[in-house]
Order: C-alpha cells, then structure tokens, then sequence
C-alpha cells in the first residue's frame, strides 16, 4: 500500500509571501458549510433501520457527517490514505524528549520501507500510506526524498520562532498539496499522521496559545519523560510562548512562531481536504493542536474532521474539546505516526455499511415505536 | 457469513440435575490459568519493535494477552465467530423495556436473513454470526430454529425466579456446546451478542447482586424509557431481588433467580471457549452481567476476556470494573446484539499484526534508548 509517487512542491516554494497569502486564503474560503440537507437525508435512512432510534450512536454520527461531507444521503468511501507529515524540531536541545532526533529520519526510512506501526495499521485498514518529509533535520537520501523538504527541522522555538511566517505557508500549501494530490488519485478520506522528535512540546504550546489553557494542561510525557524532565518541558514551553509572543489572533503567526514544519503540513491537508469535500480522521495531540489552526483560519472545517483515539498526551483532549469533538477510542496509545487514526478506519467504514445493508422497518416486518 | 448448522441439545436436555452439575463442573474445573511465560514472550517481542516500550498500549496488552490465552508467544487468529442467544423475559409485562416483545423474535428472523444490524457488524469484521434461540417466547418456524430452545421466555422476575436451576444449567450448557461446536469448526476467538427485549432489567439486577452495587447503578433505559418508567424500572428491579433472594455465594442461584435463558448461554459460552483456550470477546451490559456470572463461577476466566465499547448501559461499566477491567470504544452504542463486540474484531487482529509485521531495532537500524 505504500505510495512511491512522490510529487514534489516546485510551485509552492516558488511563491513570495503575498502570493502563499493568495494562496492560503483561496483554499480557506474555498471550503463550505456541510450539507445539512444530506445529512438529514442519511439520518432518515438511519431511523428506518431496525433499530431503536440513533442506537448506534457515534456510527449514525459518522454516517450523518459523511453525508453532510459528500453532499449526498449516499456517501460511499472510495478510497482511503494516510498522509504521515514529516519534521523536526530543534527545541530537542532543551532537552524536551526522551529520544534523540536522529530517530524522525530512521522511523522515515522504516515507513518507506515498510515496517513502521503505521504501515502495519494502514495495511490492516485497506488504506495508502503517503509519507511526505516536509523538515527532517537531516539530508535524505535518494534525494527523491527532499522532494517536498521546506526547512532542516523547526528553530529551538524557547530562543526564537520555529520559523517565518513565509516558511510556515509554503509547509501548510505542501500538506495541502499533497492532500489534493491524493484525493485526485482516487481517496475521498484521509487520515492524519506524523513522525518528528520533540513534537508534542510546539503542540502543547500550539494547544496553550490557541485554546487559553495552562500549559501543564496541554503537556503530557512524549516519548516517555519523567518526573523533573516533564518539569523542564512545561519551562520550555513558557519560555517559548513568552519570548515569541505569537499574535493570538493570527493562526498563522502562531503556527509559524510555535509550531512546526510537520504541523504545518497537517494544517494544510487537512483545509485542502476540506476544501475539496474530503473529511480528514484526526490522530492524537499533534494533528489536534494542527486542526485547532485549521479551524483559527476557518472555523467550518469543525464538520470535516473525524476524531479517533484519545492518545496518552493530555493536551488532545483539551485541543477537540476546544473544537466541541470528542475521541472515540480509549486505546492508551502514544505512538503517533497516525496509528490510532488508522484504527478509526474500520469504524468508519461500518458506519457506512450500516446505512447500506441494514434491513428497513418496512421490509422487515419488524414493529416499530418510540423505542 | 451466515452459519446455517443447527446442532440441537439433545443430550443436554436429558440430563438430570446431578448431571448437569457435574457438566458445569467439568468446564470450570477444565479452564487454566493462562500461561504468562508466552504473555511475557509476546511482551519481549514487542519491546523488540521500533517504538517506545508499550506506545501501542491496549493494542500491547491484547497481544500479551492472546499469547497467554493461546499459551505461544506467536499466538494467531484462525477463525472469528460472534455467538448470539436470544431469550424474552416475563419481566416486560412489567412495562420495564419500551419495546414489545414480539420484537424479540422479529429481530432474530432479520439476522437469519442477514439485514439486522448485527449481520452488517459481522461480515464488515469478516466473522461468522452463529444465532441460537435459547428462550424466545413464541415458537419459530422451521422447527429447526427450537433445536436448542430450552423455555418460552424466563418468568416474570418480580414474581418469582427466571427459571429453575435445572432450566439454568441447560441454558449455560447449551451455550458451552454452542461454543465448543464453533471452535471445532475451525474458529479461535469468540465473541458475545444478544436479542432479548427486556434483558436489561434481569442484567441489572444480576449486576447489583453479584457487585453489591445499588439498583439505580446498575440501571439505565434500556431501548429508551423515560422518567418515570425508568423509576419504575428500579422498582422492579429492587422487587426481583427481594422476593427472589438469591444466595450470594451461589452464582447458579442467582443466574436463575434474576438472569434470563440467553444470560445463561452467555455464561456458558464463555465458560466453554475459556475451557478450550479461546477469548471472548464482551458487549455490553448482558456479556458483562454473564461474564460476573461466569467470573464467579472462576475468576481464572476473567484473563480470558477482551472488552469492548461502554454502552449507554452504565451497569457495565460497574461489571467491567467489578472484574478489573475496561471498555475500550466509545461509541454511544445502545443497540445489543453483539454489535459492539464485532467492532473489536479488528482491534484484535491489529493487535497480532504488529506482532508479526512491525519491524524490529535490530533489523531497522533505529536507535534504541529508554523512551
């Protein structure tokens, strides 16, 4: 299932900051409010299946968005792909996690290989895996795999911005190049996913500055921090926030000043996904912190995102909670690379079928009632 | 994927009540505790995987766990099948469930010709859905379908007990058979469904005797009552137990007492498949009341359980606690059938597939460290 295509961003990086700006701007106004027609549409079918009314929960909710998605009562999934987003960041000098960054590039070279996690989720699930190394510190190689490369890593974001505001849209066209791409080859639902040492410290900071919270709230352990490491992450996070002082009503200068290139990009799949009626299945607290900016720039992309599992850190929960989402399973994970995005795969496409296959009241001879 | 065999109970139902004892004997005294060398092999070999040590969380434990249940820390699924009994309960002229109970045999006619929602959950899972009318109160056509039917219905639990004891042992028995004869079919792990209007009422209360927890609890609205008839639904519950009073040191007592026909086969199924070395997978609030059940027959069962989604039924959760387990899908689901276990299905498998799939820091060249 792996995709060896890999199209490169030749335009995008071309571009000066007023036209990113055009850019970015046309695919925010380029999305629409979902079809609440349709919706209603698939929630009728649903409240004649043999059933008690909406029983099946969060699989009705999924059939219902997807309707309102698709613009159709009859949503159908064609094809399915993780995009898994690719950067580093420098902060790993602080000291803000357990593993060293030389691992983003060896976990990258084991996806184009076949043998990371979420190769083994995305297989299991039927879907492509499109990994895209959009700010790996080091050079890769083939050279094929800079392709898409914006920057060597994210700035150490507790002496300075991660990076320019130019930097930050040319990572976030890429991400939602790249979706477009792959919806043109034939997916209509995407999954988000991520490798970058370090990177659960600029969510956390993207989480605190986007939603208000503390950031002890929005920080969790990582790949594994302990005690007085997890102590010295919420400083840097302070002291990250505080020195770049990100304007709280400019997604972008947020992103730019906190975030990260990987981060970037799943801003921009996701708002290119939606753009194109896609909806986009969130992994944990990195793709979480990414939609909270997704929904700064446009707030309707809300009703194109699928959550999925409630991850080990912390600050996911206040990030979809922020955005009125919840997760759906409690699986206590904390790999990221999208694996519990993948595991909502299968969820979706049961909801779907449900719609599809259930017998109706009226053919079933089943007695029907407020029940 | 529909299983088409009937194999009857003949020889169950001739037994007398010592026999039946000894029977039921037999299966408890057969299950073993689960073997912890291969659960810890499991672990080695995934510690051995480019990860953090134990990132894929419940994936990890459900692992470890099929390695002990299977006794090989290469554990492998081979077949899948959800067990479904379907039992009616006198309790319903009551007024406890807001659905008729001539729905009862209705939704099982659907699954026999494969539109219940049940049917859909299977084939998405590709598992075989094995139905068994144990305790319908009407009779069914063709004859065929009474083959393993051991009463019209419990009795009226706020009159006098579900069944007699005998009644009982035949329901869990015939479950244990139902179970046996699947697994020699070629299939390894099990999971649990129901059809049984007004069997929320009788799992309540076999929830609160056997846990000491209060009725209000152990009880929720079932196919969607209201106010006050849930109040009145508390009130037949508390009655069910009192004039009942069953023995709280006698598992069988109770599951007569207050359980129903379908609870009891649930019971045996369970108890059955653990006596062969395979897991089951639960439901919702009736595979959690039958696992309490089966639990307290030997706890040695309780490693031999995999959960599923917390229902709106919130008595499960105080089973599941009960037994130092957890649901895992949030799903708001409120169906029954066994549609939640057939959404775990899929977990299981990815949890064997990273197993057998994800690459190893040996082979991957990833760095290894204490993260």
């Amino acid at each position: 299932m792996m995709e060896k295509v890999l199209y490169g961003n030749p335009e995008i990086v071309e571009l000066n900051e007023k036209e990113l700006e055009l850019a970015l701007n046309e695919i925010i106004q380029g999305i629409e409010k979902i079809d609440l027609d349709a919706a209603k549409g698939m929630q009728a079918r649903l409240d004649g299946k043999i059933k008690p009314v909406r029983s099946l929960g969060v699989l009705e909710d999924i059939a219902v968005q997807l309707a309102g998605v698709q613009r159709t009562a009859n949503p159908e999934i064609k094809g399915k792909a993780l995009l898994l987003m690719a950067g580093d960041h420098h902060v790993v000098e602080e000291g803000v996690s357990a593993a060293p960054q030389e691992v983003t590039a060896q976990l990258y070279y084991s996806y184009l290989s076949g043998g990371g996690g979420i190769n083994v989720l995305t297989n299991h699930a039927g879907a492509k895996l499109i990994c895209t190394n959009i700010g790996i510190a080091c050079p890769l190689n083939p050279p094929e795999l800079m392709a898409n490369h914006i920057k060597s890593g994210a700035d150490n974001i507790a002496k300075g911005p991660a990076m320019t505001r130019e930097e930050a849209l040319k990572a976030l066209l890429t991400g939602a190049k790249r979706a477009s791409e792959t919806i043109e080859s034939g997916v209509n639902i995407l999954a988000t996913g991520e490798v970058g040492i370090g990177n659960t410290t600029p969510s956390a900071a993207l989480i605190s500055v986007i939603t208000g919270c503390s950031v002890e709230e929005a920080t969790g352990s990582g790949t594994g921090l302990k005690n007085d490491a997890l102590i010295r992450k919420h400083e840097i996070i302070k002291k990250a926030i505080k020195i770049n002082n990100p304007d709280p009503n400019d997604a972008i200068d947020i992103l730019a000043k906190v975030g990260g290139l990987e981060i970037a990009a799943i801003v921009g799949a996701i708002l290119g996904a939606a753009k194109q009626g896609v909806p986009t299945i969130l992994d944990g607290i990195i793709s979480s912190a990414a939609a909270l900016v997704a929904a700064k720039l446009n707030p309707l992309v809300i009703d194109y995102l699928i959550t999925s599992h409630s991850s080990e850190e912390k600050g996911e929960l206040v990030a979809l909670k922020h955005m009125g989402l919840e997760p759906r399973l409690f699986m206590n994970m904390r790999l990221g690379e999208g694996t519990g995005a993948a595991l909502m795969f299968p969820m979706v496409e049961a909801a779907l079928k449900v719609a599809d296959e259930m017998a109706t009241f009226n053919t079933a001879g089943v007695t029907t009632g407020d029940f």
